[in-house]
């Protein structure tokens, strides 16, 4: 349900212009991972990738369509009926009173409930710190705003979440791309050149199940990102939609966990593990609070307001975390089918990289497959894949594709497996 | 109900700093109107009408106090319960589909009934035009990304709807302030000659029941406006959100109406004449309207699905233009009440310029009265009024006024406007 406003918010954003101009790729930092090329200045990006985005996004319409390219999992892993009827009786009993409020920072008991959810992942965090937004795309942008200015330098990462790629230019901002490994997530040797040879005002990172390569950097690591971002005092906008998806029994841990300076705003949503479509999501701002909350009142109407009291009240009855056991199970089991199906169709010399969590998996080609024209091949088959340009500012990573397993193993995803292996066969004899 | 939105909503947005250095008044044009002052260069500006702009905003909070500085009608003119019972069962047969009904550009039936609401005003729009919003404010926001970069011009009112000082501010533009006569309404010479003297990328106007000071343009002066543009090729964003709310039978066009160039986004919402807190509004965007709906879906979730087929299925019951009868008799009325209680209890050389709608009077006070002052006096007395500074990017309108008579005239509201008018007489003696 919803797929297609999902779609918008983590696929990002349509570019009229192709993206040009304002990125960097030119730090130089450990180079062992598998995704770092050449360290190189790009001034030009393909629009060809923005069209692939625009294709995907477009296809949300279509309902017949096997959405593996989609960034959403599919409604029926959520328990929307329990939710709309929590949003059906807060709407009958609104008032002046409930409706102010859910006004900024947002529902009080809501915003308890949340940092309930940070007590239970080792932070302890005042629920003062927490402004609740209309879901996560809007705590990262109103983190973007408070902390830069048009011209100012960010650190996103290489590959990235295409909403960073269009924030950055919506923001007029310049962007250093630091490299993300898909075992062990962000180059932090690169991350320290880049803070010594650029004047970089903040960070915008995915911490936990990066989106698209799934890497969770090491709990050591994420400290060391700390301490590094301290040492420069340089704030982290952490991006962590997916951090309740994890699998097994040991939470996944922000590295907001580490922060002792404050400076790190960390932005969460329920939209990914619980409640698709209400767009409730929030920043636990740290030191930056009061001006996000300020921002928050200035810049965007409050988040909806039945949706935080539904929300509010569905984690109050307290079934979440038996919801989330259940899901985090059928998330593993259909990752363990897609991997399967990967080695039993995939063309020879195709990596998958197997997240803990989650329900991407991002997956390396062989060197003859271009993933554009793979995605133009699946497209008219009906199924949707996201090929690996639209995560790159410089149209990079053309031999990769993101894979979506947030959907009910059935045999048309099955059989749609089977086609994208088969039509990236293909492409060795017409290459 | 709902003010505390809507008054961040109307009366804007909270500045961290000063305004500054964006915003030049030197325009030179016929000075013939009560609000032309000499023409200036302004560059630094006064914070103190900002503290009271979040004083006034802050004030919505405390439920007794009597609400004159508020920029929203009181709840109790609206049709809010059935509204609320509208969203209600909307909310219970949500689905899917009826979800994505809802997406950019909108509900088709909503915009369906949006349209026939500008071919009453006899304006025959295709629906194709209209692209729905969050409320009005975001219309006018995304039309002003999409014609503008930092460090454009705009050309805005003066005084005018501190919304537009922010978003100059937020945008990182320049604006170049427009006078505006309460009688007339904007001064066209000086708006010849602003488009002469710079590159004004964009105008932001409202040509009815403008606020502050209520001012409605004459349907000649309105296309003439039209014509000064289209000679210039410039685009206008036309704020219109007072308009269903003229008295009398005869209504108010936009100047939209006389646009053969489609260089007109009209900008309108449900906020202030029908649905309080709904937050449903949109742009008749003109050749822009492609821009809009893609600026709409990248950088924006979709308005409110429910409160958009709540309004919508509203609208189709049939009950609305009974209801902006009675609304447009009661504001009337309150009108012809306040403007007696100024004459009774304000001093004397007090001047009040009553508009032919909406809901605010614009008063002149006589010259020993300081406004920032006199709200500082008014709060402690549990009232709030809106001071003319704030609707000033350099503080002016020192000696103005805005009232608001949305509210049912209880024996609370007369008693609050004798405590202002005494309150404004005792400045005499202290300054």
């Amino acid at each position: 349900m919803f797929r297609a406003y999902y779609l918008l918010e983590s696929e990002g954003l349509i570019v009229a212009r192709p993206r040009s101009g304002y990125f960097v790729s030119d730090v130089e930092g450990n180079r062992s991972g598998s995704n770092r090329g050449p360290a190189r200045k790009t001034s030009d990006a393909p629009g060809i990738a923005d069209d692939a985005l625009l294709r995907l996004m477009d296809s949300i319409k279509y309902k017949n369509i096997v959405a593996l390219g989609s960034a959403f999992a599919n409604d029926s892993l959520f328990p929307m009926s329990g939710l709309w009827r929590c949003f059906t009786s807060v709407a009958r009993n609104m008032d002046h009173e409930k409706m102010l409020s859910g006004f900024p920072p947002g529902d009080e008991e809501l915003r308890r409930q949340i940092a309930l959810r940070y007590l239970i992942a080792g932070a302890a965090l005042p629920m003062e710190e927490i402004v609740i937004t209309t879901g996560a795309l809007e705590a990262l942008t109103l983190s973007l705003q408070a902390l830069t200015r048009p011209g100012d330098t960010i650190a996103i990462e290489r590959p990235t979440f295409h909403g960073a790629l269009q924030a950055v230019q919506r923001h007029h901002l310049k962007a250093v791309e630091i490299p993300v490994d898909p075992l062990t997530g962000l180059d932090l040797d690169a991350l320290a050149v880049a803070l010594d040879q650029h004047a970089i005002r903040a960070c915008w990172f995915m911490t936990s199940f990066h989106n698209p390569t799934g890497a969770t950097m090491s709990d050591e690591r994420k400290r060391a990102l700390i301490d590094l971002l301290a040492a420069h005092q340089v704030p982290l906008i952490e991006d962590d939609v997916y951090s309740e998806l994890y699998f097994g029994t040991t939470p996944v841990r922000p590295a907001k966990l580490y922060d002792t300076h404050g400076l790190v705003l960390h932005c969460g949503s329920f939209s990914k593990c619980l409640a698709p479509g209400f767009r409730i999501g929030w920043v636990a701002a740290g030191r930056y609070v009061h001006q996000i909350e300020q921002a928050k009142c200035v810049a965007a109407p409050p988040a909806d307001v039945p949706a935080q009291l539904a929300i509010s009240s569905y984690l109050k009855e307290g079934g979440y975390d038996r919801f989330l056991r259940s899901l985090r199970r059928n998330l593993a089991s259909n990752q363990a089918q897609m991997l399967a199906a990967i080695r039993a169709y995939f063309p020879q010399g195709t990596e998958a990289f197997a997240p803990r969590g989650g329900y991407f998996v991002w997956i390396e080609m062989p060197a003859h497959v271009d993933a554009l024209r793979l995605f133009s091949a699946t497209m008219e088959s009906g199924i949707s894949i996201a090929p690996g340009p639209i995560f790159s500012a410089t149209g990079e990573f053309r031999r990769y594709v993101r894979l979506n397993y947030g959907h009910p193993w059935t045999t048309v995803v099955e059989r749609a497996m089977q086609t994208i292996g088969a039509l990236a066969a293909q492409q060795r004899h017409v290459s």
